[in-house]
């Protein structure tokens, strides 16, 4: 299992927003959603996708997707505009949660059941160094990047990882620690 | 210098869509462009963009696109879509330009202007491996793949790497095409 934290200071807790970047960037949630759950043609069935909104008018709200669960969604950003303002309006979707915890609420839940925390910054140890164990857990900060106190509780559970010196969009970040575990699954073999 | 080809084989190639899946996905498109051009809060200035689009009523297409000369756009599907409307409707965007080329001129032009020309496949050359020069110019194929006879054209001219075992959505191969550069352009600092 393999999970990724979009921290989204902004994105919009109500289905009423007038586009994907007005809801606080929606867009930027949108990108990172499929590059973490997404393949060619299939899901990733071990990875599982959070974000917690931190937009109006209802923060926080933490939406939790499982690549094995989700159904009845393309890649397309049209199509998960569809399903945040559904969720976002109190209904549900196949392999979506929805629920009010916190981004320390979440971080410390997932310690607690095992997982192994990671934040990226330019200055953490190379990701091709590091331990990431079988439960890696990644926290991503949108384009706007982690608020310092939440970082800082974050890093009383894991260690902060580097993908070298580019600062990347959110959604490569995601992109490229999947493709490193994957490589990282094939040596294992 | 690094370039991007997508071959898109239905693409539209009008701009009366009704929307991104349905204009013969270039919601595909769309996503490989980002990956392409864009980084955290900046572009790729040492990036360019193409796409042939093979898709009604007027293929072949080919837009190209300068990261270091594109204005006006945000990584958003809609603002896409924007530009994708104005340029096949006959309008000019910054750092876009739009020709009749087909795939075949495209690469054998790219080729004689010194480019180093790579496909991807599962079987190619590791990617860690390889020697990419300093002008790849990579093809990537859209959810459909390659036309074989075009794949067998590419490679009278360049050769064909492989991301490992996993089949990767087209705009996460230019992602990790990147990463990987940037890898290789920072271990020669």
């Amino acid at each position: 299992m393999r999970e990724f934290l979009l921290y989204s200071r902004v994105g919009a807790t109500s289905p009423s927003f007038r586009n994907m970047i007005d809801a606080g960037r929606l867009d930027i949630v949108h990108q990172c959603a499929v590059m973490a759950l997404f393949k060619s043609q299939a899901h990733r069935n071990d990875a599982k996708f959070h974000v917690i909104l931190n937009g109006p008018p209802n923060p926080p709200v933490h939406i939790e997707i499982e690549g094995n669960e989700l159904r009845d969604i393309r890649i397309d950003e049209r199509s998960w505009e569809g399903v945040f303002r559904k969720v976002l309006g109190g209904k549900s979707h196949p392999g979506v949660t929805v629920s009010k915890e916190s981004f320390q609420t979440v971080v410390k839940d997932a310690n607690e059941a095992g997982a192994n925390i990671f934040t990226l910054n330019k200055s953490g140890k190379k990701i091709s160094t590091a331990e990431l164990g079988d439960r890696p857990f990644f926290i991503i900060g949108d384009h706007v990047g982690l608020p310092k106190k939440d970082e800082v509780f974050a890093l009383r559970y894991g260690e902060t990882l580097s993908l070298g010196r580019q600062k990347y969009l959110a959604a490569s970040c995601i992109d490229i620690l999947n493709y490193s575990l994957d490589g990282l699954e094939a040596g294992h073999d």
